[in-house]
């Protein structure tokens, strides 16, 4: 099988074998409805439970602030429009840099009777001067950027919002398993809920979590057999849960020596973009360590992956979930990148077994590639 | 291990192993997020396009009215609150047995400008008489109940509520892989929309799907990358929805025979149950091949359930997924059954692998337990 060098793990990642080998009981033999009153039910139950545990202790949470979702987008989605529902209709606040599904169910509310605003980024893709004298009701905003890698100070702003009377949430959907997070700080400056996802930290797709404190009234998202403390409903993907808690330990153990592997790896990188002329997006600011976004001006981000591609490298142009959408990216629109540089933009994102045989061999089969794209271009000339 | 005799199918189903054999590689190497574009991504997009065709061809829908979900509460949920979302407030009538993941999000409409009516049914579980002169905007009644089993002629139901200008959903995840669905005869009669899962036919948990005609407008539930044609954001959990696929097309492989099978277990079962002195809930009604359920004169169902898991057997008390309620069975009540019968009520739903002398062995359990639990009762008075 034609295998790639996937350098891609800001979209998704393969599943740690141990954390499969820990789900195939419940593929297998295992395959109770946790909500049964039978022995199948109740090693499903436990299976639930202890999941919610090592989630909960990976994050510094409480197991019952722990809400287990389908995923990321679910989970966001549930923390804007549940709590909404909750609320008179006011200001939602995001930051203009959000995914697309928190600033999809903030227009959602827009449409019906709330007011939406969004929080300006600098440069360097920070928040840097959030302003709640409007007195926003919700207020989101990320604690690592999935194109850039670069890292909010959300204690701070969760402080700011508090203060304004706002319930705050973080999508922690990149930053977790990257760096450490400590909800209980993080609660305690003013956060009052977090979106974490499996699949970004070597768990399976179809599992993740909003973490939510008890001071938040939500309506469920999904409503029926009262699942999730009712907060969500449906028969629980004990498997999928069951790798979420495992991927949950395993990201969270050697967490600072994988983050130095993986910044050394990135400055090599880096070192080789920067030789072949790219621009790196918020190169300076503090970024997670496994991410790199660039562009080679002159040079289509999209043409360029397709080469990469074929050259054996996965990487993304822009971010996975909006590919289908040529615009180029909001989140450096929204740092002021000029739209014809963002054309170009490239995302690197490392992750567990890349080497830095396979950044060297990258550098290089992108210099080949450029050679080839930039003779293209004089020959159309 | 002990592994008790598993008699629960209509709470979930053993994955089948074949299905699992074609999930592991999506489990494995081909780990991509289906919307990346390289390899990795374009191989899970395949996955997926694949997966749908085949949940298409095995309801007789085309692949583009299949949208898919984390499972069967959350299709029942897009469906509501989604086409409501598109609509004026009006009345949302539900049938007075459905599962709670459609009667709930029915009661989320009711308290933001919806008038919720419950639609009756007869002392068999059917819908006999549906009124919509009120000329309600959504409906929404089960092609078969999880409990009792009972079928509704949905096709005329339907054709009603569509005279009386109403959107139609059908939640079909408990007929699905029992007996044949055909959505073009359905969606001709007025059935717009209509409830999948995919672990309650020998699929993964985490898996379901909103089949829905293209005329239904409805907004996402979760909102974000577009996926799912804008109908269903997030990742998706390509090795579950690969599952889906296979577990589809295996279910309506041989459903005749099957269900000839399942028929024939059932008489064996409910000879015995009979001759035990049991009630049988809607028996003269038509219903799922594999579904009885029953209840012993002045025996409590979470008692007798409770003793036969431990004789080792695996039945249900109520539905599953509601069984952190003591209340009866809001299906019964509907149904007319006094409370202290309905108190008494104990599920058996037979599946793949159940075999005539697992049915008498289950008898054998039932007969002594009973023996014992009306000695104590004896002896008590």
């Amino acid at each position: 099988m034609f295998a790639p060098v996937y350098l891609d793990h800001n979209a998704t990642t393969p599943l740690d074998p141990r954390v499969l080998e820990g789900m195939l009981p419940y593929l297998r033999e295992q395959y109770g409805n946790a909500s049964s009153r039978h022995e199948y039910g109740r090693a499903a139950r436990r299976a639930v439970d202890e999941a919610r545990q090592r989630v909960a202790f990976a994050v510094g949470a409480h197991p019952t602030e722990v809400v287990f979702a389908s995923g990321g987008s679910e989970a966001n989605n549930l923390f804007l429009k549940g709590a909404a529902a909750s609320l008179k209709p006011g200001t939602v606040a995001v930051s203009a840099i959000e995914h697309p599904c928190v600033r999809e169910p903030a227009k959602q509310l827009a449409r019906v009777g709330w007011r939406m605003r969004e929080i300006a980024v600098d440069a360097n893709c920070r928040v840097t001067s959030a302003d709640f004298s409007d007195r926003p009701a919700l207020v989101s905003i990320m604690l690592a950027n999935n194109e850039t890698g670069v890292v909010q100070d959300v204690a701070t702003l969760a402080s700011q919002a508090k203060s304004a009377g706002a319930w705050f949430h973080t999508d922690a959907v990149q930053a977790f398993g990257k760096r450490a997070i400590d909800f209980r700080v993080l609660n305690a400056a003013g956060v009052n809920a977090m979106t974490l996802s499996a699949h970004k930290i070597g768990g399976p797709k179809g599992a993740g979590a909003l973490v939510v404190d008890k001071r938040v009234e939500l309506q469920p998202l999904i409503a029926g057999g009262g699942h999730e403390r009712g907060l969500r409903s449906g028969t629980e993907n004990v498997a999928a849960i069951v790798g979420f808690g495992l991927a949950a330990e395993l990201a969270t153990a050697r967490l600072d020596e994988r983050a130095a592997e993986l910044v050394a790896l990135r400055k090599e990188l880096e070192a080789g973009l920067l030789k072949q002329g790219a621009t790196i997006f918020a190169g300076a600011a503090e970024r997670l360590p496994n991410t790199s976004y660039f562009a080679i001006p002159g040079i289509d981000g999209e043409t360029l992956v397709g080469r990469l591609d074929r050259a054996g490298f996965a990487v993304a142009a822009g971010a996975a979930c909006s590919s289908a959408n040529p615009e180029p990216s909001h989140v450096l629109l929204a740092m002021g990148v000029d739209p014809q540089l963002a054309r170009g933009a490239v995302r690197v994102s490392l992750g567990a077994g890349n080497t830095s045989a396979q950044v060297r061999n990258f550098l290089t089969a992108l210099e080949s590639t450029l050679l080839q794209l930039r003779g293209m271009t004089a020959l159309a000339s």
